[in-house]
């Protein structure tokens, strides 16, 4: 199959972290974390986040954010998300399944929540009918390619610890959000107030593997068991740990979301152009959601796999990823021109 | 770390199946199972068990066995289980959280339920007070490393189709029983009855991945979404599906079953005429249990990793694997004669 | 404390209903149902339902949704309601919680929801991605005291049965609904299609009790099990079918409701003439939604407990019960004339 | 149907908690718990128990049982109970659907636990594979009539305490235990070292209605959440407020289980005289197991209902409640003698 640009999860896996299986794939290590390979992986998510943090790897993205919300909430609590979060829309249920909460959904133009409408959720608090909120949950980037700034995740930071709220990111794609904004991957998330991360691996040219970061160690104490009962321990966990590491190391997390935003970047500037294309959202991360015409979504399809975001508005979404090429764009996007030229 | 007894997943991946990982690792694949590499692993397993079956991906064991017994119950329903079996004391209340149910938990000198004593368990169907037994789920070889024979499976079967009941196994290290037994794979799950079974890969070789087979298909209609919110629907399916079918192909399954198994048999031949050392159940799989003198046990542990079962009687677990070679046993034993002989 | 205006549950028990406790409470009779007085409860609702269907009695409203909806959905299931209903914002999360399901709430201006906007939420049926909707569940009357039609009705139950959804209707207040359009309690449930019904019996004139009716009997195999598993199974039963006997006997149910709906419109027809009063809903049952100056809802809140339903609008609600007198009303409208004359 | 022999909740309501009843349905009463007369019930509760203890009511026994457990335990946690236990084998799996904790059950004669059974499941306390103790929960009297002495209880106590365990006591009858004891109700409960109780009504003369006492305070900041979502928050909260009122005014909670008591030690004696009629535990409350001829059984079933405790012993359970009478018991015995003499 030609490189897609349906989801940068239709990729492979970078040589760097294959490599690294490679390495690791030597002998007997313990079972369950209890290895020096985790212990090595955890070291290195210390370089970026700093000391006293607690890091627990799990199989996939959904997981990574449900029992990261599990580890806050009790199941009378609610988690306060946009209309579009993963959480909300993705994650078939497990959100609400898992913890047993309710999610409050907020509409948003651009996949973005604000301090205003968190207030008009909390009139509920302290009445024994209503689910009591507990969790503010973001993305980011967000499921739009959307980035908040490491000001507006403060101020959400500062209320939510304002209302005793825990700020949860989900991070599947933190470090295209690191990448565009120049910062440090501490700077968006602890440092900005970020309580509970999920750090994506697999979207940035790992095999499999996430990250649960808890920056409050209170909520660490039980996480191994609500990771086990979470079905999400892994037995030879040193082939998740050895994959962060690598990626980790020498700015590989960089270097692949510099690479996938910059062909995203590429894509909308060259796409732009197209009479009858037009960009929706800003393109802030590796995503580009475009509107083009309705007719074109199914032929362009019939060269290239994507997603249609929305279906009334012909909305359609295109992703980059570490291994999309300059000439894959330049492909995409010639045989998009033909295709609305002739529409 | 030498290669230890403790646990069959202390081992790293087979060199056949890390290399049909890379061989998959070219361009992209649609993520969530809808890609080619999925199919033919599919293929592979209907090979093996016969057509009209569903074939399941997840990561990992706990998973498979909880969201197998979650396709089949409602949360008022029970699980009659041996007490020793791993979803009844490994899994961390798993079971009983994601599918709402309770464990009837039966006691076993050798890990193996019978007929009779799940009789016992029926007195309560239809009485609104009580659950009501829906699955008898039962682990081959068991936790103890013994053997249900084809016409036990056969029996337990039997009465649990007259009985409404769902016939589950938890097939963790299915290979190294089918090698013991001399039979085919489905001889002890399709064609003695079983109706759903968690397929083990990561025991036997893989770096992670198992499946969950469902043979009847009325219990697939909906697992897609069980698996999902299970948080077990892996994105770069490929990598799963790619481990199982180099598994399943050339009869390495069968191999490395072969092997662990023979590698059990020399190491409980060698070690029960040490004096001092009484090999405590059937040595049929790649587990060996004995009972050694109690101040043994820190010693030798002190040069070989391995698990104590069962602390008051000095009953500790040995457990080989596809890569455990002769010299590891003959320098195990030796050690243990060694310790032994000063204690 | 004066009668309020606050809701219906802040009434007492209707004589009739009282006298039927104490008709009862002789002698011993067999706990969990198995009684003759839960078999004439039965039976009377069999008088208004017609024949062939279950009826079993639970302790509250909240359980009488909950249980009703969990009788036909599995945790990956959606239940589709109205924003303002009951199970979505006043259940604490019970829903979610029992059921393991995702609410789906849609916005209206009047409680009421239609096929058009259920139709938005059908796209990602199939997709494992997504929560699978299940049951369409609406309030009659709404929360806003409003009603559907019986062709409403039929139209929501003929969109769900054709696209395998379930159509469940809480009815707490079903009285109120049936008294105002002058229909059986069957033309506006059994006969226009709904499945599953919360029958109320507190809100008009009951102690304490509800009943969910299951008009499929499928649903109906394993509700037994539901109930005692949700808390539900009372041991002392008869005094509940006592109270649901006397309720259904005589029209008690009817005349209760339609006293009820009559103060309602009083209150709502005199209430409108005072300046800067207005009636926000179509009264059409025993409920008022009004705005009111601001500065007046305190100081009238000082005579008649009530609740603000939206602060920042100045709209509170007013209920009327089976106990509300004339007398009542007019002192009431009184009050408030005079309080807002001098705001 | 005559006074039957199967269980005290068989009976109906005592006469001065019925006059409670009328008594309160006078006007209207703010709903849900925040009106007068839960306010002068819980100041009742505080007279006998004394005062920062926190007490909510419920709708039955299971809801108290399983809420109970739920304010302390996260789904990972263990319960530890008698395997006779109410909440094992009478709840249909309550427990574990509502908490998603796993119940750990040990086996007893007399269905009382002891340190030493509890020190026997800590060995998991820290492993991330195995449910973690969080409660032991003791039933008093227990559901074999039999009892644990203050010091018994302060034993489980002290061993919980140490182990960061909590001691969860389900009181169903507790009234019946503190009449034999001779002691108040906080002797055995709060006294004695009890963090939740389960304060039974319904079987001691109450139409329904039970109470959770929480002896520790931390555990009540969110109780009216997990009470409300777990279904059991009343609307007309007055009615169960007023019966516990009653009950416990004037003694009526001891004198109802005095005379319980009384009548079943008259019947055991009674019983036990008659050839082939064998009583099996203490006959410490208000319940009497015997074992009587098989033959016998159903042919005494025939005038009076009763249970069979155990098919294979030919084991019954006899209840007796407030309203058993002298007469009733010689009736009973005299029906049993004939019976038995004919067998």
């Amino acid at each position: 199959m030609p490189r897609s640009f349906a989801s940068d999860n239709n990729a492979g896996v970078h040589p760097d972290i294959f490599a690294a299986l490679q390495n690791v794939n030597i002998g007997h290590a313990i079972g369950y974390c209890d290895d020096v390979y985790t212990k090595r992986a955890e070291a290195k998510f210390q370089e970026h986040f700093g000391e006293n943090i607690d890091v627990f790897f799990v199989f996939g993205g959904t997981a990574a954010n449900v029992l990261g919300l599990k580890a806050v909430t009790h199941s009378y609590h609610a988690v306060l998300c946009a209309e579009t979060a993963h959480i909300n829309v993705d994650e078939c249920g497990a959100p609400e399944h898992i913890t047993g909460c309710k999610l409050l959904a907020i509409p948003t133009p651009d996949g973005k929540i604000t301090v205003a409408q968190i207030q008009g959720f909390m009139h509920g608090v302290g009445d024994q009918h209503h689910v009591q909120p507990k969790v503010i949950s973001i993305t980011q980037p967000t499921e739009l390619g959307t980035l908040y700034s490491p000001q507006e995740i403060r101020d959400l930071a500062d209320y939510a610890h304002q209302h005793d709220l825990v700020l949860h990111m989900d991070g599947a794609r933190i470090a295209n959000a690191a990448a565009t904004l120049g910062v440090t991957l501490a700077d968006i998330t602890r440092h900005a107030g970020v309580d509970i991360l999920s750090f994506g691996g697999t979207k940035n040219g790992m095999m499999y593997g996430e990250a649960v970061i808890l920056f409050d160690r209170r909520y660490a104490a039980n996480f191994r068991f609500i990771r086990k009962q979470g079905m999400q321990l892994a037995s030879k966990m040193r082939f998740i740990a050895a994959q962060f590491e690598a990626l980790l190391a020498n700015d590989l997390w960089l270097r692949n979301a510099i690479h996938a935003n910059t062909m995203a970047q590429q894509l909308a500037t060259s796409a732009a152009v197209i009479p009858g294309v037009n960009i929706t959202q800003n393109v802030q991360s590796n995503a580009v959601f475009a509107v083009i015409p309705h007719d074109c979504i199914a032929r362009l399809q019939e060269y290239y796999f994507f997603y249609v975001w929305n279906e009334p508005r012909g909305e359609v979404r295109w992703m980059t990823s570490f291994d999309t090429t300059e000439e894959d764009v330049r492909n995409f996007v010639r045989c998009m021109r033909e295709v609305v030229k002739t529409s």
